[in-house]
């Protein structure tokens, strides 16, 4: 599939209406558990991608639109959130999530861009040349990465009560 | 994680919903897309789930709790909705799917099953005799199981457009 703006915005703007059904009503112990030391509860990661929001997508867009010189996007801290221990609810964290992605999303539409704009490029701390079109496939598809992660964070919970049906059930393989 | 019935019925009641949510405004091509021959679309993913509903999960679990001698599970066919031809819109799959869901959720708590029943077995044609709570768990691990393929697959359609930035996306190599 090609990219187009506005297929990556119907992704983008979906996640948090998809994180609040999927994860809204949950009890504890499946929004809390993880796959095991130094992994992820799907509590973590809607912390994660609240940071993203903050302090990665956006602002390296405008990094890329920008008249400066200096193209450099400072490097993702891909672990700033395990640092809040605000114990905010699940419900605080969604609602947050939901409103940063908002005004984002707000904020990307409103730069007009342009099929032209798309091949403006910044440089990656790792990468190097990177481009507008690719910084916001990207943000969709790490959306999509982190639903499927949540997901399997939770069907791993039941791995051993699944009995000899985990041979059929892929995703508590992985 | 310890089997509950109750934690159980919190996903299998929330993944109609969180389907809904995730797919019910998305346009064609993130609908339809596969991630090649011979693999599945979210669309048939949906289908798919349908015909759990109808054949699979309740049909074993009344197998089970029934007084009747033989306990043999018919086996699923899981490629029985390729078959379906009906051109239904998500929409209609989804309505169809959460309609379904319910009223096997409601009949499952009909049941009014106590820890005695979770012990009680069937035959699987593949795994032999199988318990009730593994059946339950399965049920609800195998949601989450396709909505993770379904982020997945979605996010494949993005995979040459990520540039770069393949290397940090492990979805894409799934």
């Amino acid at each position: 599939m090609e990219f187009s703006l506005n297929k990556s915005i119907e992704i983008l703007k979906t996640t948090p209406n998809t994180l609040n059904t999927f994860l809204g009503n949950l009890s504890d112990e499946w929004l809390h558990n993880n796959e095991g030391e130094n992994t992820w509860s799907p509590y973590d990661v809607v912390q994660h991608l609240i940071v993203g929001e903050k302090t990665d997508w956006l602002v390296r867009i405008k990094i890329i639109l920008s008249d400066t010189e200096n193209k450099a996007f400072r490097p993702f801290d891909r672990f700033a959130h395990l640092e809040d221990d605000s114990a905010k609810s699940i419900t605080e964290l969604l609602k947050e999530f939901q409103k940063l992605r908002e005004n984002n999303l707000s904020e990307l539409k409103s730069f007009n861009l342009t099929e032209n704009d798309f091949s403006k490029t910044g440089i990656h701390p790792e990468f190097g040349t990177v481009t507008l079109k690719q910084l916001i496939a990207t943000w969709a598809v790490h959306d999509l990465g982190h639903i499927a992660q949540i997901a399997r964070v939770m069907a791993k919970q039941y791995k051993t009560e699944v009995g000899p049906w985990t041979e059929y059930l892929g995703i508590l393989k992985k």
